[in-house]
Formats: structure tokens, C-alpha cells, sequence
């Protein structure tokens, strides 16, 4: 023990030495770059200081460097030298939300690569983790498969971060808990207010593929009349015609109506309806911007008002807060986030695999409980996973108690509210 | 102390009886109706219940009777019997956000009163509480009015709430402060989201005449840097030059630029911007729906798109969750609507006002107090008021210190958050 923590000190004396030039320290000490990428989330910053602790503890790594807005700060020589902050501070940091290294969407090509190898060189990084989603995890698995064909020895490792929850890899992602927890407070809150001024509310969720937060909504009932009443994920194709008959029959019976809405719902076509009436922008991993705009939101509203002469429509995008909301946080996401960053670092230290995701696994059984395990990071790029069918209602407007079960635990108690 | 208990026993007995005719109880017990009425908030219910409760203590009010969805009920004859409930499930109801007995726009007309007056003749009515904002105590004034003209004897008190916090009558109302917190924490989430992916993020916030709560998003900050950058409230005409120019100065200097933004934003004819891109539908109050719609954030953002070619835009509108979120209420604006209720009953049964309002009057000195007088209903009815010049800062894009000095106490600490 005591021999781990003089190690370590050594370690870490090393790596503040200025200018030191390649070649100089035992090979065995190596430095490490750890950055973030994608959207924000409300516990991505857990993963940061929870692989920032874990690497302060190894003797192997010496210089523990963030990288300031994803690759681009590689790109562009822009690091926080992690070693310095107090673990008080760094807990301040876990706490907040949002990417507190900075985040960028940038899907690194060969000229990147190569210029990200001659910095790693110069600062002899042998350890770089990667927070993110699938897009991110695929930034990392380039970085590691280039590095490979360029000969230079890196162990890469992406960290799962998801509001979406779509990384195959993960039973669930780091993230998605919040969000939820977020997502079904906001429509519990929101059922009240549409109980008190009757009519029909749409809320518009995040999601741009998978419908998990969106699905998330239904953890907001507690009651028979409670909403969210109609829910729709893009897993289903959306018929204008049907919505317009699903809200007409909830309104017959309770006389108010509350829609759970994915920002991806699309039609038979495959395009989502989001994207036809947004702004048409891209990111370099091709994916259409959806949020930042209200414009889906209104065009249900308008449909219903309309076609189905409703004469109350209100609709409401819950955006960028469902991902950066602070103060809220689902403590079971919280602790999940810092373990994943913990565990990347201890399995990129063990070195069974060079370039590897975290998996999150679901122990099978009554009583909730995860594991962590290293697994290729193929297993995580690029393709995102959908909401299984077995947690869709028949309706295809409503998830099942499966789906809850599913849910809850991770997403955890809501504010209690009661009704006369 | 104890010949109260028992007289209050006897009234509530007295109450109950069913079948009960005119003129058969004691002149000195009358039953009483409470009502909601306007926008829900997070904390109309805490002055629901602190009526309630002070009501129950009174040997001079027989039943109390809970109209649903504010003088609808009354025309409707549809009531909850509020003598009913535990104490601890008013206290649960006190906890939850909107409007537990249901809401209404509505501006009673001199048919309207009638029924009223014919309902509370039957009912043995001989109070009157109405919870609302400016429209509801001018709703109130009419009943109060009508009723003296009709010489019916009836004690009609307004109790405030608005998260607007536009009433002529108080010095804040209740509802604002919890809303107000809603606005400072999901604007220090997504400036912290601002900082990890940069651009340009407009928050359209609530407030149709008075930019109280928009200004409150100024309490989001602790850092130089902090957004939000720019606020824009209603109280200042607003001009798309001076809109671009000033986002282009704040992007120069931070490479970021959080907007808060009234959704009644104005430009110099007097119009609000949000109104023009709505639905134009309108309530009996002649008012025009803004909320519910991302139109004018949309708007704003193609703006500065287009005009000043920025890149990233991103535009969230608040919408219904500043209002209705749960769990996330201000403690002082929880005590101070659970005090106005109780006051507002306190008042009618010393019976000084037959037709009044509370005022909440803040206290000279550096210690935050307030009282609760009864004033008449007329100082809380139809105008508003708007952002006094002291809080606006001459640049016309931001709040003043004296602003946050008087936001401050009622809106309480929020979620702290840290930075690299």
C-alpha cells in the first residue's frame, strides 16, 4: 500500500517535470489524455473525476491531461492538467452538469489522426479515454484503429454517456437516468398543469433514434387519469390519422390529453418529421439537428387544432434542459457514471483489451444491481440500438409494465405529488 | 381556547347537515368558497391549503367548499368539500405544484353573477376567496361588486398568485419566487451546456407584460463569464439591430452567448413579437396566447442565422415546466403563499375589507421580512406593473444589482456549480 502511494507520487512528480523529452521516463509511466464528446448530460462529469481519481491512484500513469472540447483540444494543444484541482473541487465538478472539459461532435479523419499521433508523441501519451455516445465511441475507435496502422502504441478507451440510451453495449447508459428523471418530473408536473387548464399538451422529448427518454415519461404515472395519456417513439411509424383519433378517444374520456413525443418520430418513410420542418443543419457524423427548435411541437399542436378542431393545444420542447437541468440528478445515474469512468481506467490499466468500451450490465434477479466490464469498443460505435419491442405497448402509443420495470430503478423516486 | 374548539366543532357539524334552508343557522356561521383561478404555480396550493387550515379554525365559517376550476364551479355546481381532507393530505397537496382544485380563464359577466349569487343564496355563502393574479382579482372585483349592487352580503377576498409577479398590490407574488427558480436553474444548466458545445442559445421565458421572470434568470450567475450574456424584457422596445449587435459583441468576447428572453418581447409599436407568430387566440381577458409555442425563439434564431451568419443557434422556450415543475420550489415562496392564504381568511372574518386583496409589503433594512395587509381589491385588479427603471440596466440588455438584491431572498440559493 504504502509502496503504491510513494509510486504514485514519483508518478506523478515525473509528469510535472517541464519539458521532458520523449524517451526520458521509464516506460512503464506513461501519461494519460481524457476528454469529453457529444451531448452534455447531468452525470458525464461523474465519469471525468471518477477515471480522474482512479488514474491519481495508479503508478503507471503520469501526467493526467484534459483535453478541452473533445479532439479538438488535441487538435488544437488545449489541455487542464487534471492532477492539479483538490478532490474537493473535482466532487464540485462531478456534481455539475453539462461536459466541464467542453465537448465538440468532431468525427476525426486521417489528416486528424496523424496529427493527434505527433502530439501524443510529444507528450508521450500512452492511455486516451473518451466520454461520449456511439458517435464518440466511434471517434475513439478510429483514433485507436489509426494508431495501430500508424504503429504508435495507444490503449483507448470509450467511456458510455447517453441521454438517448442507445449504446448496445449498455443494458443502460450513464446519463439517461437523469434525463429521465428530468423527463418524468417535468410531465408529472405538466399533467398536473394540464388537469388544472384542460385541453391538449404536447411535450416534445429528446431521442433523435431511440425512444428511451420519451418511453421514460410513463414513470411520471401514479394514477389511472394520470398522463403522459398517448406516447410515441420513433420505433413506430407515426400516422397523422392515428394521433388524431388516439387524442380525440383520450379526450372523450378524461376531456384532456397529455402526448409524450420523441423528437425522431417519422413516418412510414423513415424520415423524421423533425428534421422536414428543422433547419436542415448537419454534424460531421451526418446526424440532422433536431433540437433548439420548437418547430415539431407546433406542428402537432396546429394538426390537432385543425384537422381534429381542438380548441386548447398547447405544445412545449423540453430541449437542452433535460440534459443540463442542475440540482436533479438520479443518484443511482450518478454513482453508475463515476464506476464507468473508474472502471475504464482500471481495464485500460490491466491491458487485456487496447481499444475497449465499458459494457453496463444487469445482473439478472429481483434486486437491482450492475457490473462494469471491459468489452471490445466495436461493440459500442457507430449503430445505436432501438426500444425493444417487448417494452412497446400493441397500441403502439403506450409502453409496457415491462418497460418500467426496466426504468425505474435507475431513474429512482419523483417528487410526490397529490391530487383531490 | 377551548370554547373556540368546541364552537368550531359546532359549525362544521352545523355545515354538514345536508338539507339545511336559508335563515335555519345562526346569522354568525357562514360557509365559505375557495377557488383557483389564472395560471397554475408551484405554490398555489400552499395558499389554498394555508386558507384552508386558517378557515378550520374559525368558529364563524361553517362549510368549506373547494370550487373546481374557478367560478366555472360555482356556475357548475360542482365543489369538494374541503372539511373532508386530513391534514396531511392538504399538507401533500401543498407540496404540489398547479392548481389541486382546477383552474379557469374566466371573466365573470353580470349573467354570470347572477347565477353565482342564486348558488350562494342556496349555499349559505357568505365568503368569498378567489386565488389568482391580475385578471382573477378583477374577476373577484366584479363578483364583489355585483354582489353589493344585488345587496347580497358577501366577504370577498383575492389572494395573490402569479409567477409573474406583476401584481400592483405586493411587493413579489407568490409563485414568482419558485418559478423564478426554475428560470435561474435551467439557465445555469444550459449556460454550463453553452460552455461545453458553444453558439449562440436564446431561453424564451415566461411573462406576457412584465419581465420579472426573465430578469430572474440573471441570478443564474456567479462567474464574470456565467450567462446568461443578454436579457431582454418587455419593459424595453426591443430592436432586431441592436439584437444582432449585441450578441456579436458578447460572441467576440466569449465565443458563446446565452439570450434570456421574454416571450413578450416588444418592438416599438407596442406589439408583442410572440403575439404576431402565434395563434393570435385569445382568452376573456383579451389576453393573447404566447406560451405553448417555440414560434418566436424559432424567430430569433433564424435571426441571427441569417442575418448575422452565425453557425450554432439553438433556441429553447421554457414553456408550462417554469410553472408546474415539482420538487424544485423556492422555501420562502412556499411560507409566503401558505401566509397570504391564511391571511386573506384571517382578514375577511375581521371583516375591516368586505371586498379586498393581500398585500405583501417587504420591510425597510438589510434583513428580508415581509407582512401581509389587507388592502382593497381593487389595488391587485386588472393593471399590472411593470419592471421598475431601477432594475433594467442602461444598456437595455441586462438587470441591475439592485435587481438581484430584491430577487435574491426570495428565490433562495440555488444548485451550485462548478467550473474548470
Amino acid at each position: 500500500m504504502k509502496r503504491t502511494k510513494k509510486a504514485v507520487k514519483v508518478a506523478a512528480k515525473e509528469a510535472k517535470k517541464p519539458g521532458r523529452k520523449p524517451g526520458r521516463k521509464p516506460a512503464s509511466v506513461m501519461n494519460m489524455v481524457i476528454a469529453q464528446s457529444g451531448g452534455p448530460s447531468m452525470v458525464i462529469n461523474q465519469s471525468l473525476v471518477g477515471a480522474v481519481l482512479e488514474a491519481r491512484k495508479s503508478a503507471k500513469i503520469g501526467k493526467i491531461l484534459g483535453a478541452r472540447h473533445g479532439i479538438l483540444g488535441i487538435l488544437g494543444n488545449d489541455y487542464i492538467d487534471l492532477r492539479k484541482p483538490t478532490e474537493k473541487k473535482l466532487e464540485a465538478i462531478a456534481e455539475t452538469p453539462s461536459s466541464a472539459l467542453g465537448s465538440c461532435r468532431r468525427k476525426p479523419d486521417a489528416a486528424d489522426c496523424k496529427a493527434i499521433f505527433e502530439e501524443f508523441r510529444k507528450l508521450h501519451v500512452g492511455f486516451f479515454f473518451y466520454i461520449g455516445g456511439n458517435d464518440s465511441a466511434d471517434a475513439a475507435r478510429i483514433v485507436a484503429e489509426e494508431a495501430e496502422k500508424a504503429g504508435y502504441p495507444l490503449v483507448v478507451y470509450h467511456i458510455p454517456k447517453t441521454i438517448d440510451n442507445d449504446l448496445r453495449s449498455c443494458d443502460h447508459t450513464p446519463g439517461f437516468g437523469s434525463a429521465a428523471r428530468f423527463v418524468a418530473s417535468a410531465i408529472r408536473g405538466d399533467d398536473l398543469d394540464n388537469r388544472a387548464l384542460e385541453g391538449v399538451k404536447i411535450d416534445i422529448i429528446m431521442g433523435r433514434d431511440a425512444g428511451f427518454l420519451t418511453a421514460a415519461s410513463a414513470l411520471a404515472r401514479v394514477r389511472k387519469d394520470d398522463g403522459p395519456h398517448l406516447i410515441y417513439l420513433p420505433e413506430v411509424p407515426f400516422s397523422e390519422k392515428k394521433f388524431i383519433k388516439d387524442v380525440q378517444e383520450v379526450m372523450k374520456k378524461y376531456g384532456r390529453c397529455v402526448c409524450a413525443v420523441s423528437e425522431g418520430i417519422r413516418g412510414k418513410d423513415g424520415v423524421p418529421m423533425g428534421a422536414k420542418l428543422g433547419s436542415g443543419e448537419k454534424d460531421s457524423h451526418g446526424n440532422v439537428q433536431m433540437s433548439g427548435s420548437g418547430a415539431l411541437g407546433d406542428a402537432l399542436a396546429k394538426i390537432l387544432k385543425e384537422k381534429a378542431k381542438i380548441k386548447r393545444v398547447r405544445a412545449d420542447t423540453f430541449g437542452y434542459l433535460q440534459r443540463s437541468f442542475p440540482g436533479i440528478a438520479s443518484k443511482v445515474d450518478q454513482e453508475e457514471g463515476r464506476a464507468a469512468g473508474a472502471a475504464a481506467v482500471k481495464a485500460a490499466l490491466k491491458g487485456e483489451l487496447t481499444k475497449g468500451t465499458i459494457a453496463i450490465v444487469r445482473a439478472k434477479g429481483k434486486k437491482y444491481k450492475v457490473a462494469f466490464a471491459p468489452v471490445p469498443i466495436q461493440n459500442a460505435a457507430k449503430y445505436t440500438r432501438s426500444v425493444p419491442p417487448e417494452y412497446i405497448a400493441k397500441s403502439g402509443n403506450d409502453v409496457t409494465k415491462a418497460f418500467i420495470k426496466y426504468a425505474a430503478p435507475i431513474v429512482g423516486e419523483l417528487p410526490f405529488c397529490e391530487v383531490f
